[in-house]
């Protein structure tokens, strides 16, 4: 499969990838043990820093190697990786080495301990900043230290998941700068 | 501007219209006062009740009305509704009616103060459930109660922010329901 070739990218813009509603990959590693789940609830709760929530349930094996390392990697794939999204989200984490199973290749990160995977179109190591609303909501809230993005396509083929099975791909793109005040942009 | 006809749908399935990450157009009312206000920032945190997180900047007039009213209602809406989603955006409350302003007709709710948008795609009708990290993150936390649905298209072109000014449209959509374990559905 295809590997992106990435740049580093401001930390505190990567709403741009996120806030379209993409289904992510998250890596995560603790004590030799390495973990990857694919999420769809997810949203930026600040730009400055950039902050994350994400919804990461107490079933997901990550969950635990995410509360030890308090690190994680949300990884944004483009439709080519569609197996692999719906694969891993199909398999139960301890049992099966997933980057295998599924043609990923992790990569090392610069500011985590968790992997980067290689065939995302970006990639961006997080901090565990908030835990506070884990046993109530399976809330996670991430700080981004570091982003690595792909210098093209400017705007990737995400994912976006409609329930029972059916994947919806990143449609066309239209600026409408001119019709936005400049402080809301 | 095109009102759609619509049904009463399953308040546990409306995370297949918010997971794939559309804008949304959130209304609210409270002592003869009423707001709509654009929010890009939203996950779903529970689907057997449906939990929405949505993040309601301090600066957003819609704010004050969701916290004394404890209710909104979130409107979903489709590209042909781009002006009205930029316009809203780009407004502050107090000064305009943004409905009239920006030709959304507000309908009665069934179980909320605040007004259904008749030319959204769908309306689901929300009580604020948990405000404490209202402070800390901006982010409000809302039960849907009552959700109305188009019967057609059964999958909305809906509005995804990319940022800049750029907005995403939603593609095209697959059925990957064969490969999924019966399960995870």
């Amino acid at each position: 499969m295809r590997k992106f070739k990435k740049a580093d990218f401001d930390v505190n813009r990567i709403r741009r990838f996120l806030e379209p509603g993409p289904v992510v990959l998250v890596s995560s590693a603790h004590g030799g043990d390495r973990d990857v789940m694919t999420m769809g609830w997810h949203m930026i709760l600040g730009d400055g820093p950039s902050l994350v929530g994400c919804y990461i349930w107490d079933r997901n094996h990550s969950r635990g190697l995410i509360q030890k390392s308090r690190e994680c990697v949300i990884n944004v794939p483009t439709f080519d990786l569609i197996d692999a999204v719906i694969g891993v989200g199909n398999t139960h984490g301890p049992e099966t080495d997933k980057f295998a199973e599924f043609g990923l290749t992790p990569a090392k990160a610069k500011k985590v301990g968790a992997p980067l995977i290689e065939e995302c179109y970006a990639n961006f190591e997080c901090k565990l900043i908030d835990d506070s609303q884990a046993e109530k909501y399976s809330l996670f809230v991430f700080k981004c230290v570091k982003a690595h993005v792909a210098a093209s396509p400017k705007y990737p083929r995400t994912v976006h998941y409609r329930g029972d099975g059916v994947f919806m791909a990143a449609g066309k793109n239209r600026s409408y700068r001119r019709k936005f005040k400049p402080e809301m942009l």
